[in-house]
């Protein structure tokens, strides 16, 4: 371990935030709040991680214990009473009047009163603020401690199922984990269908009435892609990566993967990576970020993909504008624009002609034996493949989107309708898989035991994935208009540029715009499928010569 | 990474605890502080192992930020008044009258009041929950959280300044954590000397005084000792190991060091081990104990005794009782008794003849070729040899305990008397090592600099080592009169009946007793060198031959 401490060696915060001084008590409560948060994700990384095995009973308890603060502190007197010098808390709309008695006295400050006092951002950040205030104000104490109990345990009899292929091990808790999010829904309230109060937590603002119609535009056009590439008569040829019968040392996928990572823009003086069952990325601060990453000998595919994938995550995270660290200014605008980050590397960069241009050889470098006789098109065929599985982590760009639309007609079911049963759920998933891909689960540990997300009480989470790619070829499109052509950098293996350019359009923006004020901004347009529906149709008409 | 979950899956606390109901209130608020604590126990872990090397600043801030929730849970109104309930706050003195009005009406549970209510058990308990709490509320909340946003900077520092070997780095901070455990002491109250305030959180009920007693006592004995080894003609005689060319293989030293650790008795699902500059064992809860150690190709020793080392501690934290957790009853004696555990595991069996007869050929199967003409003789005097060191760490089991000595000498003086400045504390220390042991450190790395402990605020800790040294011995006379030839099942590679023996009579019993009553009821005999330096005495004596 080599020891590196900056000699700039004060003790107090590293940045000050540029605000109004009168904001300063409720954001020093933030930043509390926001410390408390990254104390659940060490918690909840380290179970993951290096946790010993059979502690998971007192783990859960911690979690809870710290679940109940965050709640406790998010609905404390303390935060509704600085909250409200600033926000009416029964409408929601920020004070044109001052509240604070001895400013009243003053005629000068009398006179300075009202919304002219907030800036643009300080407007937003109270907005934001209330509204994860007014979420977290709707459910109860003993209602979120259950919940942090719940799932670290959930997840952990998940695994054990999964890895038995037994659903029935895991039923009861799914049970439990649906009807507490049915509850959840009820508590922070819903006009048209209670599933809308959970994908509101992740992409804000956003309906399942909406997501339905953009989804089903998306899966007519995915359909018909699809059904021409199974007309082509590349449709499953030959996948020479496939045929390498040696294996690929687990040390070496390791270190190409940090060097991609680092070509992306990533800093490790701020983050790491380590192995685990599942990968997944967390944050505890820009300066403190880390991802997951799981290894296979037989297959460098699939950990290089989540390495990058979860790499993109991580670009987001540290680029969040530390000075706001601990308001919504400085948090992630939403999993969707989230997934756009990760998914924009791990697909359109990472799953690329141009990136493999440039990293093909050096790969080779790293496994010169066992890359004998697999060209740099061979490779970029492995990556793109159409593959039809019952599996969403195996799924090529084009049908992934299809594993995700059966997710969400799922879970919009599960949520919404009380009658539908857990035990009947297998069922349902099987029949939505053979119905839109053709194929169904050999077992539930390839069915509907596949996810971690629902075990980790993410019901709602899955449309940000479909939505990260749509929002993420948007981006990507304009970035190219603004850049020049990114495929050219990249073949360089200039892959900073382009990151410079995410983080000065939307990591360094924090919440500060709604999702469609974001993207009307930086790409003069609404939600739209059609960039990344191009985007497919050019790739796979090349690769299948349809 | 294999996943194993139990399968009774339930989410309730794993044991419930065999107390008074009228004490389960305050028991409960206990176990979460004690869930604050193994927070902060992680957040401080992962500082030292996996941590990305540039968020320390915002680490320091979790820290504090769980120092002060800690701090302000265990001085807060509700264990104030659960407490009231059971002592009385001003004298400590356990009630003998109820004071729940509800029960003084019924006549009965009047005439059951009284201490006699209460099992002994629950009397320690309460007493040392008293104790406990007595100190957190003579600190105040901003020093305790000044404190703890200090310490992991403070470390991050040292780590530096020792890197740099520049004590300069390092003086400001040594004197901010002087001047806050000068402040410690008079806000916890002494009576003799300020010193004793922080002797007594890590030795209860022991004053500089009596600890000076019984080092001079060893001073003198080791001096004597140590010339008699000097007048040998075999001081000095060749380490046949230091002559080997060959390095030892990182992984290998690992296997071998976890091989140790699991014929100690320890149980993997429950302890982890990993590796950080420097070697520490902490633990969240006794089903979740970690311990890590440091590693150099050219020598074994030095990680193999730090694994033992370690491994004794959490031998002790693994072995309290489950069902007391979060109360006195559950928590490590004093950290005297915790150092006579890892010292009597790392110096009386790992630098044993008879743990070597067992475990030579082991160690040379893993290293044959590096152990070409070293005989297990050979390993023995690598173990033993006489070094007079600067470096504490390299000594060997005699003049160690000259090395705390030299501590004990100073902390006393910068505690004591605020006329002694930080920047003559180098010269003292060199004074004192020419003066002890006759040797000067060639810079301040392996001088003033060498130790964490001042960094991490733990002034008062260090005479812990060789009162651990002290009682070691005198549990593991007790042992072999109890178990019988323990030399004998060591050369067979049973360490674990031992072990067994000690978690039934030191492990088992948490606080239930004071130092002095578990000596006494273990041993029949007081705090006493005898037997320490009659060990040492035969053990140079054949070594040296004397």
């Amino acid at each position: 371990m080599t020891i590196s401490t900056s000699t700039t060696t004060t003790t107090s915060t590293p940045t000050s935030m540029p605000i109004n001084n009168q904001l300063q008590p409720l954001v020093n409560e933030l930043k509390e709040l926001a410390h408390l948060n990254a104390v659940s994700a060490l918690l909840d990384w380290d179970r993951a991680t290096y946790m010993p095995n059979k502690s998971i009973d007192i783990r859960s308890e911690q979690m809870a214990l710290i679940g109940r603060l965050v709640h406790e502190k998010h609905t404390g007197e303390k935060i509704r009473s600085l909250l409200s010098e600033h926000v009416d808390l029964n409408t929601g709309n920020i004070r044109t009047d001052k509240i604070d008695k001895k400013d009243k006295k003053d005629k000068k400050d009398k006179e300075d009163a009202g919304t002219t006092n907030y800036t643009e951002k300080e407007k937003r950040l109270l907005k934001e603020t209330y509204r994860s205030w007014r979420i977290a104000n709707g459910l109860p104490t003993e209602f979120v401690a259950e919940l942090s109990k719940l799932l670290p345990k959930a997840m952990h009899v998940w695994e054990e199922a999964k890895e038995k292929k037994d659903f029935n091990l895991f039923a009861p808790y799914l049970e439990k984990i649906i009807d507490a999010k049915r509850k959840e829904a009820d508590y922070i309230g819903w006009s048209k269908a209670p599933y809308d109060a959970l994908l509101d937590q992740y992409e804000p603002g956003t309906t399942q009435d909406e997501i339905s119609i953009v989804f089903e535009d998306l899966k007519k056009g995915t359909l018909e892609l699809l059904n021409k590439i199974k007309a082509s008569p590349n449709f499953g040829k030959e996948n020479r990566l496939k045929n390498v019968t040696h294996t690929f040392d687990l040390n070496k996928q390791w270190d190409f993967g940090l060097k991609v990572l680092e070509a992306m823009g990533i800093d490790f003086n701020y983050l790491r990576q380590d192995k685990s069952a599942h990968p997944f990325s967390t944050s505890l601060h820009p300066t403190d970020v880390r991802i997951t990453t799981r290894m296979c000998e037989k297959d460098f595919l699939e950990s290089l993909t989540s390495t990058i994938h979860e790499g993109g995550h991580a670009l987001y995270e540290l680029g969040l504008p530390v000075e706001w660290y601990g308001t919504p200014l400085g948090e992630a605008r939403s999993m969707g624009i989230h997934e756009s980050q990760s998914r924009l590397f791990e697909n359109i960069i990472g799953r690329g002609r141009s990136f493999w241009t440039h990293y093909y050889p050096i790969l080779k470098s790293y496994f010169p034996k066992e890359l004998v006789g697999v060209s740099v098109e061979d490779l970029y065929y492995a990556f793109n493949e159409i593959i039809i599985s019952p599996v969403r982590l195996k799924a090529d760009e084009l049908t992934y989107n299809l594993h995700i639309i059966i997710r969400f007609e799922i879970e919009k079911l599960i949520i919404n309708d009380s009658s539908v049963k857990v035990f009947d759920l297998p069922e349902i998933w099987n029949q939505k898989y053979q119905e839109y891909l053709g194929v169904t689960p050999k077992d539930h540990a390839e069915g509907i035991l596949q996810d971690v997300h629902w075990s980790g009480g993410m019901m709602g989470y899955f449309p940000s994935y479909t939505l990260g790619n749509i929002y993420g070829l948007q981006f990507y499109k304009q970035a190219t208009k603004e850049l020049g052509n990114l495929n050219y950098k990249f073949e360089k293996g200039n892959l900073k540029e382009l990151t410079g350019w995410l983080k000065e359009k939307i990591y360094q923006k924090g919440k500060e715009k709604s999702v469609p004020e974001l993207l009307l901004e930086i790409t003069g347009e609404k939600l739209n499928t059609r960039p990344l529906l191009d985007y497919l149709e050019n790739k796979y008409k090349e690769i299948y010569n349809f």
